[in-house]
């Protein structure tokens, strides 16, 4: 391991969160909420260790793979950890481990909350809970690729250990230039998601925390009810667009705008994440008007639509408590927290594209009984799968379950119901945000105890870094 | 296909079938139930056809590996649904689809019921109901090689499509051998369990009947209280033992008769199955203590380690109603049902032997993030094994837990509750029995929808034949 050099990776990341509060600590001071010492402390913290860690000397070595997948799991807790002292500093959060709960809830772009009302918290806390989503989104080690000029070669590792889904593309040769055009597209959204939420009668504070959550599929709200305080059907599908095209592969958003629309409509992934999208909304809505007694109306549709592209996309707000809906609409959505959407975007869970290769390996491998002696070979969008990637994929899948498995049995030891303790597992490991049944929509996080916040705190992080790179910090010979 | 030999076996199956039905005929008879007739008209159909089918001329063809899928897969559903008319006929169970469902249940060793009163039943339909257990336990194919004096070379592909675990192997060279010493340690186990019942005062039926559905990890009792009707710890630790044993590897219950006690003391899965017991059995009465405020005593014990013994071996008794116990003595009870007990032994699950591939194989491709190069080979026991093996299992559990999905989505619409949904269809695909919740040991399957009960039977034969075979009907050159 090169200690200097992965050190020296983390006095970065800190710095740049230094940086990144000045915002918060701007409006803290403009609205004059009394959060600012906090964020003044912890920009003073972070900054002067940052530094002093970048200014290790040493480790001139190019970076291996084992040095890209430790800067970026160690960087996430020390990120999450600096990230939670505004909360307990300003009072908003007084518990530190709560407070670590709602930052790595916020980096992870989960947005399961322990508030239970958030109205009356500074404004320049909301908005950092609203950044911590963002910076987490497209993930900070990008971030520095695209920001600082020189990154060695080693540099692909820190991408692909940060970067989601099970196949890794380089959109343009130089890794840099690659993390640039995808930060250009987020934040190309990200404004562009600001400007309609301001049109359709937002406003700015509204607008600016409501895009960042909604562009990294992370679903904090600044509201008590989430985006139903805004009772409007328009700003609902404004937000269901923008969840939805965050949840497609980036990539795919790059071939758009460079009008390679044939990559685009090709692309297997992006049908069968829409598939699901429009099934299960239309499974959901005969569900509530046969079962639940809805009307057949708009509302019903957009609530449906909605709550669908909330959990399929992790995003995780809510337009009305879908926790009290009937059993198959809950069902559905706890099916869709597993699947996800796409690889390559800012979402979470298992990711469409791994469902697909699941299945087609699947067929593949039922087929051979038949025939033995045929090699089949599994093609995605036209391309041959690597068997390494296929046996990956299987065992990411049997992690995924086992993680939730483990985190469902922490939780239960609280005594909260099967439901909650399952559901809320889930969605931590898939990022999602809300659970089911009291941990749902308009529950929260706060009555469980300290260890099982502990253990889903972990499981948010183990789910956005897709397991394998926090599971390697298990192994001694990783520290070698 | 070849299409004679198929119909061939189907109707020795159904020979077989009819002369089962003799005994639950005679105790009929004996006891003067009424439900004869019903009994009778089943053994003359099934006789006759059966007849007809085995003198079907041609198809002298060796079998190849598709003929003994098709056999095997067709056969189970073909004996189900003859099974279930003694039920129907008799009036037990009117309605045939619930008369399916129950002969499913008991033929997959599952023992989830659509019964709501047992013991007012005819004794002759609840020996026959008993029977199906003990008949589907150890594979009635594999009887069909140990009775029959003609099998041919391709026998071997019936004892692979019907006895479960990843890895097959066989006791002595001769498929024919091997299934009449599993036979001979089915039929022993079963003796030796009734002369223990009935020392312990059970009277003769009672014993029969419980220890035919011990041993096959079946489940169903004769009494509406289960095995807590008999109010007896001495009974209680019987059947536990019993179960356990039934939960092994049955060859290495052979090698242990044949005093090579290395081969059992170093398996693997035997050490794993025997820790997760302990283990569960004690954070159960931990759990039951602590949480659940009972008292540390023998019978908090005993009811901690049957309930722990019954849901791993999927047999699914109960002493205690175990949906009502904490949350997290539930959720053990879940994830046990999940993992199940040994690979060539009558219970159901995923069974611990994948389990151990599966964390071994995680293992392997987290260290492969380190050194790439470096080709580690997984063993088990001391024995390598195959890439082909481990790969099938990873897809075996995704298979395993989609299906799961896919039947609680199905009766998920019933709009019963998330836990009964999602541990209906568990129990189901592991052939364990009991759910949680409202359909947990006090209560049954009977208020689910028709749809329902027959995706819950398919789940049941998925579970029982691992999955594979039944898949493989999807594919139209299956039927070539």
């Amino acid at each position: 391991m090169n200690y200097t050099l992965v050190l020296r990776m983390l006095g970065q990341i800190l710095r740049i969160e230094a940086a990144c509060l000045v915002l918060p600590l701007a409006v803290s001071w403009g609205t004059g909420g009394g959060d600012a010492m906090g964020f003044a402390v912890t920009i003073a913290l972070a900054g002067v260790i940052g530094q002093v860690l970048c200014c290790l000397p040493g480790g001139e070595r190019r970076m291996q793979a084992r040095d890209g997948f430790a800067a970026v799991a160690l960087s996430w807790i020390v990120m999450s950890a600096f990230g939670a002292l505004p909360y307990v500093l300003s009072g908003a959060i007084p518990n530190y481990i709560d407070a670590f709960f709602e930052t790595v809830s916020g980096f992870t772009t989960t947005g399961a909350t322990i508030l239970t009302e958030i109205e009356s918290l500074p404004r320049g806390i909301l908005l950092w809970r609203a950044q911590t989503q963002w910076m987490g989104g497209m993930g900070v080690l990008v971030l520095t690729l695209a920001l600082l000029p020189k990154t060695g070669e080693g540099s692909v590792h820190l991408m692909r250990a940060e970067s989601p889904g099970p196949i890794k593309t380089k959109l343009v040769p130089r890794v840099r230039d690659t993390a640039k055009i995808l930060y250009s597209i987020y934040v190309g959204l990200t404004v562009l998601e600001i400007i309609f939420l301001m049109v359709a009668g937002m406003s700015l504070y509204d607008a600016v925390t409501h895009a960042m959550t909604t562009i990294s599929t992370g679903g904090f709200s600044v509201k008590n009810a989430s985006i139903a305080a805004y009772n409007s059907l328009t700003i609902n599908w404004i937000i269901i667009v923008f969840m939805f095209l965050s949840g497609v592969n980036f990539s795919l958003l790059y071939y758009a705008l460079c009008r390679n629309y044939k990559a685009v409509l090709h692309s297997e992934e992006l049908r069968l994440y829409t598939l699901l999208t429009i099934g299960a909304s239309a499974l959901i809505a005969a569900n509530l008007i046969v079962v639940g007694g809805q009307a057949l109306n708009a509302r019903t549709i957009t609530d449906a639509v909605f709550q669908v592209v909330t959990v399929a996309t992790t995003t995780g707000y809510a337009t009305v408590d879908f926790a009290l809906w009937p059993t198959f609409s809950c069902m559905i959505l706890f099916a869709l927290m597993v699947t996800g959407a796409c690889a390559g975007s800012t979402a979470g869970g298992v990711k469409s594209i791994r469902v697909i290769l699941l299945v087609k390996n699947l067929r593949r491998e039922v087929h051979n009984i038949l025939h033995p002696r045929v090699v089949q070979t599994i093609r995605v969008d036209g391309n041959r799968v690597e068997e390494n990637t296929l046996s990956g994929v299987s065992l990411f899948f049997f992690a995924y379950i086992a993680l939730t498995l483990i985190g469902a049995l922490v939780v239960a030891w609280d005594n909260v119901g099967f439901t909650e303790a399952l559901s809320a597992s889930m969605t931590c490991v898939g990022n999602v945000g809300p659970g089911l049944g009291a941990l749902g929509p308009t529950g929260n996080f706060s009555g469980l105890s300290a260890l099982s916040k502990i253990v889903l705190s972990f499981n948010m992080l183990l789910g956005r870094l897709e397991i394998l790179p926090l599971l390697l910090m298990l192994f001694p010979s990783m520290w070698k």
